[in-house]
């Protein structure tokens, strides 16, 4: 068991805890939470999967499955305690983002593929698992919430591609700078409440004067 | 043609009837009913065998997408007549679900995956269908609503395994029991309206005191 | 560099442009945004392939991602010129749906399969962008709309279909037939705000008596 494989579960773990946290205002009950727990947990890189024509990798290996479930169940039983933390959950799931997005590059790259189908499947793997959460969960998708959450992906696998391509790094310590700055990124925007400049958002408010809508 | 065959054109029918009286509320038009009709019936089953990477059972029988279009013809004619008795539909498709779920189980066993997967199977297939309508429909998904619904199926298809695996029961046998066991609890959710008592629900009340939120 | 891969370009070109303009009012970042774009353009014909089960097409061929990427980019850069032109890009739109729906006609005939199997998939491939567009978004989805947008897909493509199946034309010219009839629909459909008629619309208005409800 290598320091990748281990890391992966801890990311599926955060993303389970972080999808039954998401769901306490709807009150679902204890099997319901399971679901959404365990799909916020896998479902970015099944997506990923589907798309790449390669087996879904929870269904090659079920300790995914195990460690999302059991996760999720401990989630609901010490749901109190564990939202008490929630604010160093935030930090595990920016982990298991930056994992999962660092780790679907060389998954990419292994079959062949360029670097802009590294970075879609970079980002899929990293946040679809939680817009499937947030469309189960009947709320906005973190997509319209004006969080930074692809654009720490996009930024550091762009990093992690560079270093690749230049042959400054091995793939290995590419992953790891990649992961690095995902992270770096992803949890600054959560500890300074990041958002992005206004000239970087996209408004419908005119500049000049709009004689429409 | 043998009466699993039998029953799941059934199914298909039941869920894509209960998939056309969802839409009821939102004033679809008759193509839009048919493709939340079709939506609804085959939908849990696409992404079942989609994840299974297996063909696409409507894509190889194209009985099951000719039942969905039929039955969401004739609901959307007889609108009416049918919602009359749409509190019988509800069990029809508690039939449906019970049965899907149950031969998913089948059917990933068959794939030499184990219970876990066969689970999860049954579930996605069970739920998925109802999901992306409710989706689709743009109202909260069954996953939030206090209805059981993924808990029957759990329940159901974990007995079906449990007599699998203890050779109580022979495969076909063992998908009655499964079946007979979703449905019976599905409709007493139905019948007696039953929720999952407090303790097995999330809440966001803390017990003592919650300090956050 | 045949015709038909041209105007493909062409359409995600203007799937993407809409994409960005529909998540005007949500105040995305230029990264959220890039997604939007991306997905609404390549999204319908992403699940047609996965269903098909056959390599996703911008797997195999990057310049989709290309395209789509740039005229996020470029929509988001200009996005309140690009909005007065709005009136326009939704007859693009409309070409881009015609387009890809008798497209995946002809994709989905050459694999074997029915003319029940095509309309759906011209159906899916036509609106499946659109409706994950609007879900990332959280709107009601195209379906609930009580515009018309799978209605033109179904007659122009069952147009598209005849035509083979009785010789009239050849396979380009069916296409050329059926993009020609979904486009005319569509955007008469825009041009003169049609809505489908009261007798073909799923209401919960009671003819004479609702007992129920």
């Amino acid at each position: 068991m290598d320091l990748t494989y281990i890391l992966s579960i801890a990311a599926t773990l955060a993303f389970s805890v972080t999808g039954v946290l998401a769901a306490r205002i709807q009150q679902l009950d204890i099997i319901g939470v399971t679901v959404v727990g365990v799909v916020t947990a896998v479902g970015g890189g099944t997506i990923r999967d589907i798309i790449l024509d390669v087996p879904v990798f929870w269904i090659v290996d079920g300790r995914y499955l195990l460690a999302a479930t059991l996760a999720a169940l401990l989630t609901f039983a010490f749901n109190d305690l564990i939202h008490r933390g929630y604010r160093w959950f935030l930090y595990m799931d920016a982990l298991g983002v930056a994992l999962f997005a660092a780790l679907a590059v060389m998954k990419t790259l292994a079959l062949g593929l360029g670097s802009a189908h590294a970075v879609v499947m970079g980002v899929i793997t990293g946040i679809g698992g939680g817009i499937i959460r947030d469309v189960l969960l009947d709320r906005p998708t973190l997509i319209v919430s004006r969080e930074l959450y692809a654009t720490p992906i996009c930024l550091g696998v762009g990093l992690q591609l560079a270093l690749l391509k230049l042959n400054v790094l091995s793939g290995q310590q590419a992953v790891i700078a990649g992961v690095a700055a995902i992270f770096t990124l992803r949890a600054s925007a959560i500890y300074f409440q990041w958002q992005m400049p206004d000239l970087l958002t996209l408004s419908n408010r005119p500049v000049a004067s709009n004689p429409e809508e």
